[in-house]
C-alpha cells in the first residue's frame, strides 16, 4: 500500500469519479475562529466516498476477473458505491443485506443494477452465505475498507485536496476525516503525506465508539465496546483495520470524539451556510471543527463531509432543532 | 451587451467565484426520461449565482469610483451577493432593505459586511431614499439584472456549462434556467451561443408568474398580474428588463411555467439524489426538467439550480410532502 497506488487509482478514477470542490463560508469561519474549508464527498456518485473506492477496486480486476462480477456486504454507502461502479463497468454485483435493512436503501441498491441477497441476522451466517455465493460464482469479495485498492482509491480525495487547498495558498492545515474502518483516513493521510506534508489528518468519531482514537492513542487495536447506539451509523465499526490501523498510527494526530448532538448541529450549518446535506456520521469531522476548536491547531482547517445519505426524518430532526 | 464582456467577467471573476461542478444520478435520469445534469449555483459564494454579477459589476468600476462603494436594493440573493463581493473588495456596501424583510436576511446580509437601512414599505419611498444615499456619499447604484456587467457576471455560469458538458461529449442539450428579470437566463444564452451553439436556453417561471414565457411568445415586453401568491420569491419580478429581454426573445426557446407543488418535489429529489439544497425559484428548472419532460426536445437536458437561500421551514415542507 502506498503512494503509487493512490496516483494509479486516480488515473483509473478520472473521469469517472467527480472531483469534488472545497467550499467555505464566512459564517462558519466565526464559528470555528480559524478558516474552514468543507469538501463534500457526499457530492460525489451515490452520496459517499465510497464509490471511489468502488470504483478504484473494481477497475484494478483483470477484465476477466472481473466479468463474473463482484460482492460485497454492506446496508449502506459502501452498497451503494460498489453497485453503482459495478454497473458502470457493466458487470454484475451481488450485495448483500441484513433483512431488515431499511426498504429505502435495499430498493436503491437494487436500482443501481445490483443484485440484493438478503439474509436473517438472526438465523444466517452472512459470511458462510457470502463465501458459498461468492464460490458458486466466481465473485470478487469487495471489502469496505481493509483493501489495499479500496485505500488507494479512498485516497484519491486527499490528491484532490493537497491540489485545491494549494490554489488558496494552503499548505498548513488539520485535515478532519468521519472515520470507521480507516478506509478514506488512510488513503488520504498517505496522499497529503508526499503531496500536503505538512498537513495532519485527525480522524473523527462519534463519542462511545472512538476505536481509531483509542487506538492510535495505546499503539494498539482497540475495540468498540457496542455497535449500535449512535446516529452515525456510517462511520461505526468494529476496530480499525489491519490494513488501516497501522497507516493511520503512523501519520494521524489524534482522533476526536464528537456527540450526536455535535453532528446534528453541523448538519444544520452545512444546511443554512453550504446548502449540502450531510448525514450524521459524515457531519462528525465538521461537527469537530465548529465545536472542538480547542483541540485543534492552526490557521485552516479542512473537514471531508464524507455522505449525505440521511433519511429524511433525520435531516428534519437536525432542522428542527438546530437551524 | 455581447461575449466579449462575458469572457472579461470571467476573467474577473477567477480565482474569486466557485466553478460549481455538474451533477447528475441516474435516478433523476429516469423520471426525466432523459440525462439530467445539474448545475447547483446554490454552491456558489452567499447561496446563490448573485455573486457572480456582484462581483462582475464591483471588479469593472475603476477603483476611485469603486472606493466610495455601492448601493443595492433586495431583501434577497442579490443583497447579499453584492455584501460579499464589496467586503471582498474591502469597499462599503449598503444595502436597501424592507423593514419587514425576514429578520435573519437583514442579519447575514450585515454580517456580510453591509451597511442595511431599512425603510417603510408603506410610507417610504424606496428609489427616493437610495437616491439619495447614493448622491450624499457618491455610491453606484448595482442592478439586480439589467446592468450589462451584472449579465456578464451571470453569463459566467454559461461558459462553465459549455466547457463542462463536452466533457462528457454532450453538445446538444435544453438548458433549463430560473428565470426572473432575465440576468442569468441572457448571460447564459449569450454565453452559449458563441460556445455551445447547438444548446438552448428555456426560462423557467412559476405558473401565474411567467411574463418571461409570455414576453417571448408575444414578442413584446409582458407585465405579471400580481407579485405575491407563490413560495418562488427568488423569481417573482414585474416584468423582464430592458436588456435582458431582447437577447432573451433573439436566443431563447420557449419558457417553461411550473407549479410551486412542482418545485417543492424537485427541491425533495435534489435532497435524496444530489445531496443539494435548492430553494423553491432556484428549483423551477429542475422542475421543468422532472416534470415537464413533454414540454422538452432532446437526450440530455441541463437545469440549473440557481439558489439555496430557503428558510429550514419550507425545506421541512418539502421533505414531509415529498422525499
Amino acid at each position: 500500500m502506498n503512494i503509487d497506488m493512490i496516483e494509479a487509482a486516480a488515473e483509473r478514477l478520472s473521469g469517472h469519479a467527480r472531483q469534488t470542490p472545497l467550499l467555505s463560508s464566512p459564517f462558519l469561519d466565526d464559528i470555528a475562529g480559524r478558516r474552514v474549508f468543507v469538501k463534500p464527498e457526499c457530492l460525489q456518485h451515490t452520496g459517499s466516498f465510497k464509490f471511489r473506492g468502488g470504483w478504484s477496486a473494481l477497475s484494478a480486476l483483470d477484465p476477466e476477473t472481473r466479468s463474473r462480477g463482484v460482492i460485497a456486504f454492506s446496508s449502506g454507502n459502501h452498497a451503494q458505491g460498489v453497485a453503482y461502479a459495478a454497473q458502470q463497468h457493466g458487470v454484475p454485483a451481488v450485495i448483500v443485506m441484513p433483512s431488515d435493512a431499511p426498504k429505502l436503501k435495499i430498493d436503491n441498491t437494487r436500482a443501481l443494477g445490483a443484485e440484493v441477497v438478503l439474509y436473517d441476522r438472526t438465523t444466517e451466517d452472512r459470511d458462510a452465505l457470502g463465501a458459498a455465493l461468492a464460490e458458486d460464482r466466481g465473485l470478487v469479495l469487495i471489502k469496505p475498507f481493509d483493501d489495499p485498492q479500496v485505500i488507494a482509491g479512498q485516497g484519491t480525495a486527499g490528491l484532490e485536496i493537497a491540489q485545491q487547498a494549494s490554489v488558496y495558498g494552503v499548505e498548513q492545515a488539520e485535515v478532519l476525516i468521519p472515520c470507521g474502518g480507516g478506509g478514506l483516513t488512510s488513503g488520504v493521510a498517505l496522499a497529503l503525506e508526499k503531496y500536503a506534508p505538512e498537513m495532519v489528518v485527525r480522524p473523527c468519531e462519534p463519542e462511545g465508539f472512538d476505536d481509531v482514537k483509542r487506538s492510535i492513542a495505546s499503539g494498539h487495536i482497540e475495540r468498540n465496546p457496542r455497535l449500535s447506539g449512535s446516529i452515525c451509523d456510517a462511520i461505526i465499526t468494529p476496530q480499525p483495520g489491519d490494513l488501516t490501523f497501522p497507516i493511520m498510527q503512523r501519520l494521524c494526530g489524534s482522533g476526536i470524539a464528537v456527540s450526536d448532538t455535535d453532528c446534528l448541529r453541523a448538519m444544520a450549518l452545512a444546511f443554512l451556510r453550504l446548502k449540502i446535506v450531510i448525514e450524521p456520521g459524515g457531519a462528525a469531522a465538521l461537527a469537530a471543527a465548529l465545536f472542538h476548536r480547542d483541540e485543534i491547531e492552526g490557521a485552516t482547517v479542512i473537514a471531508i463531509a464524507s455522505g449525505g445519505n440521511v433519511d429524511p426524518a433525520m435531516f428534519i430532526q437536525a432542522l428542527q432543532d438546530h437551524a
